[in-house]
């Protein structure tokens, strides 16, 4: 079912000063940044082997970025995990029983198809599905 | 510098009932099952793709992780990035003035060496370098 990590979302203040970490200092590549309005979310994808770090900064009060940097401070944020079929996936995970945050796919960056795991049902671990 | 996610790190209660979660649910497949006595933490195993996820149980009430349990609760503890040269990586770390826990590599699991960057100089993200 799984494949690998697609992503490890990280929630920071500010993504240009986060890049002096990720890029000045570790040396990985800022491959794209994206403003993902639904989610009122700027993201920075970088590349590290098969996977991405995500920086994530709101793009205003409103955002759940904002919300959650205003309740727990800067840190990683979730674990985005990728199926080869969403819908599959979110089937297995719902037959289960566990608590879904999205029923049904919706877009995430890069094209992405995307849905959240409820953190009530994975031990406080916000677990994405991502399908490329 | 870096080459790939080497782990990500899951403070957890009960690496029997997350279990349930990450093998019954999602699939994936435990690798090994190991206690490391220094850190007073049982971990366990679980390849994803390139990756693995980590699953930290306290062994007792002075380990680390059930300090950050009682403090935080479960969730992702640390993100793991692995390097080729770990000497050569946290002395690039230190000239660039960022705060180490580990000053020098130590043991980690599976025979790799492992050391800490401190959280104060991440972003709050608890990063570890690992070589394998």
């Amino acid at each position: 079912m799984i494949k690998k990590i697609n992503h490890i979302g990280i929630a920071v203040s500010s993504i240009d000063q986060a890049l002096k970490l990720y890029t000045g200092v570790l040396g990985l590549n800022l491959k794209t940044m994206e403003v993902v309005e639904s989610q009122r979310t700027r993201t920075a994808i970088l590349p590290v082997g098969e996977s991405n770090i995500e920086l994530l900064e709101a793009t205003d009060a409103e955002s759940p970025i904002a919300k959650y940097l205003e309740k727990f401070g800067e840190g990683i944020h979730h674990l985005a995990l990728e199926v080869a079929d969403i819908e599959e996936a979110l089937g297995e995970v719902s037959r289960c029983g566990l608590p879904l945050i999205d029923e049904k796919p919706r877009a995430g960056v890069e094209k992405t198809r995307i849905a959240f795991l409820h953190p009530k049902g994975t031990g406080r671990v916000l677990l994405e599905l991502v399908q490329s």
